[in-house]
């Protein structure tokens, strides 16, 4: 097959075969950012490898590359980092063996997200070799701290080439965003998360003198209710419905015969436009203290990490996103903000982002693939993508 | 002081302080059951020390010991261990030192339950010293598995005792007792004990993806809903109503992005004679059915350590102890079931048992105590009761 395959579509399946072979488990560099700096310093990138550190997590390397200085410059942003191979033996192939099996590519991260890397990394080099001098600039923002806390990965990288003078006009994520077939789906913003920690104080006692004690657990459960009893609300045009789920429930009591002193949940809210981390946040302490009359009285406590939805476009930019995909795949993608978050709200804060990547069906899972074919068609889709922005972008701006 | 107290309130005193000293926190033997051997044994008692052992739980040291062997046969039970000190730097004296102090004795276990050992052993050593040739005979049933698991003491002690041809008429069990002030209260009975763990499994999945998973904790909150949506009973005439406490809810997601797989509760019921152990669980299954619409199912797992309530009296013996309380205190103690459980709940499938000892205003606190007047009013008390049982109760026997 080789013999027929475009030098393009080949390096982008060598290169993500050569990633997979990087043991990269978050926080674990694994080689796979040394392989990004060869292959594009090599083509003239300028390359900057950053570790970043924080009390509490472990340091985590992080690349920034960039071709040309002129504008506009189109970021391609990505992570190298994976998450653990899960139960190995239940793998048909070797998690970091990149064995192509049937016409697929097998191998952790295949889809999420070195196949996206490897794409767009064989697709930006095929353009500039044939357009070195073109009207514009190219950067890579490439993390090995998103499967992890994301701390020291690409908040801090952003920061970073915003201190350094570094500009960026829009950015592309290569996430897995296709729900069955290459195509679907652009993701073009994401809901918020706000994750918010409930404690209940009440009186130890003993279970055989209840009218001693204060069971903090039932008025655990009358809050939870009063967060749970309505939807915040009913989504609109643009984002699902925001959606609240308590995810823990944690008391700790070891004994059978006391009854314990503190009850504490978890709960967290994926959550759309129509609130701000403000409003919601108000929300969540209008519904706990409608539920208080009689009972003791419930402390929350919101994560630092909470974000804001955001959505991109609709305009010139998503619009040549669309046009790239249908022309390789026929197929024009849904623009969609559902699903979890990703390393896009942080980049909303400094361009424009779309995701656009794989199909994730497999992401995570033990037999992480996918097709070749799929791979060789993302490579193709991001190298019209480019073509098209600095054709038309350019004289645009 | 001392040249006004009698033998009989000194060595009550002396050998409750001798036992404090003993640092017999569960499963430790502390010397507690070495000193009650000496003292039982150089006044004609046959002594017996047993070490019970059991999977999962340490060996625990008991001993058994018995004076004659003629019926009726009164048997004096109890126990030489102790809870931990807890906070030792907030203690006002040593918790082994066995201080006095302004007419207070210090340590722990003073009133759970060495005082009441210490008074008993006193009363009974007295006793026979001025009747050694009194009609029946005296046993005592001392663990040292009383405060922990309750696996290797009273239970097999008992077992062990019946399998010797061991026969026994009634029992004082020299737990405190009193609320507030000495010869408040005797406890005739004790309500049961039930405890159930509840689980309901879910569907795991991303938060972000709700409706590709099931949330197990709201399920979980309905069926604890049902346990607690209506009194069980309002007790009778015997015993306080019966009373379920949900005392631990626990799912240990770590994560803030994951619906969890299962969601996990602890509920203790403490009931009295209207239900059995077979009604109780049936009401519990009942009332977990009636939740299930709409909800994954939830499993129930009883523990095995449960059990059922018990009465004694009202009667000739339950007569005697608060005729010798009276005589002692002027108080006409009140017949209680109320409070947790007790040793009683295993002798009392052996013969007819009451519960009487100190007050127990500072079990298990810091700083335990009991009034030396208390004590030395104890023994004496305990001393009346002896007399009166073998004068009345072996002429009726």
């Amino acid at each position: 097959m080789s013999e027929s395959r475009s030098p393009l579509a080949e390096n982008a399946v060598e290169l993500t075969r050569a990633l997979i072979r990087c043991a990269s488990v978050t926080p674990e560099e694994g080689g796979a950012l040394s392989l990004l700096e060869g292959v594009l310093g090599a083509d003239g990138f300028d390359v900057e490898r950053l570790t970043f550190s924080a009390p509490d997590t472990p340091d985590v390397e992080n690349l920034y590359a960039r071709y040309g200085s002129a504008r506009p410059c189109l970021v391609f942003a990505g992570h190298t980092d994976v998450v653990p191979v899960g139960d190995e033996a239940a793998w048909t192939h070797d998690p970091f063996g990149a064995v192509t099996d049937n016409g697929l590519l097998y191998g952790r991260g295949a889809v999420d997200m070195k196949g996206g890397v490897g794409a767009f990394a064989a697709a930006v080099l095929d353009y500039i070799r044939a357009n070195p001098d073109f009207p514009g600039s190219i950067a890579f923002l490439i993390t090995g701290d998103e499967e992890g806390p994301a701390v020291n990965g690409s908040v801090k990288l952003l920061q970073w080439a915003k201190e350094q003078g570094e500009e960026f006009d829009h950015c592309i994520l290569g996430e897995p965003t296709n729900p069955r077939a290459l195509g679907d789906m652009i993701k073009v913003g994401r809901r918020g998360s706000l994750t918010g920690r409930l404690t209940v104080h009440g009186v130890q006692g003993h279970v055989a003198y209840p009218h001693r004690a204060r069971n903090p657990i039932p008025a655990l459960m009358r809050y939870l209710d009063a967060l749970l009893a309505t939807p915040l609300d009913a989504g609109n045009e643009r984002f699902d419905a925001s959606n609240l789920e308590v995810i823990s429930v944690d008391v700790g009591n070891r004994t059978t015969n006391v009854i314990p002193a503190e009850a504490h949940a978890v709960f967290n809210i994926r959550f759309n436009d129509i609130w701000t981390l403000e409003t919601l946040q108000a929300e969540v302490r209008r519904r706990l203290a409608s539920a208080q009359e009689g009972l003791p009285e419930a402390t929350v406590r919101f994560d630092p990490s909470n974000s804001v939805s955001f959505l991109t476009g609709p305009g010139p930019f998503v619009d040549l996103m669309c046009d790239a995909i249908q022309a390789e795949t026929g197929r024009r993608p849904e623009l969609s903000t559902s699903g979890g978050t990703s390393d896009a709200r942080f980049i909303k804060d400094y361009c424009p982002v779309i995701e656009f990547g794989l199909v994730g069906d497999t992401m995570h899972q033990v037999d992480e693939r996918t097709p070749v074919a799929d791979l060789e068609a993302l490579a193709r889709i991001y190298r019209r993508m480019i073509e098209a922005y600095f054709s038309s972008m350019s004289s645009a701006g």
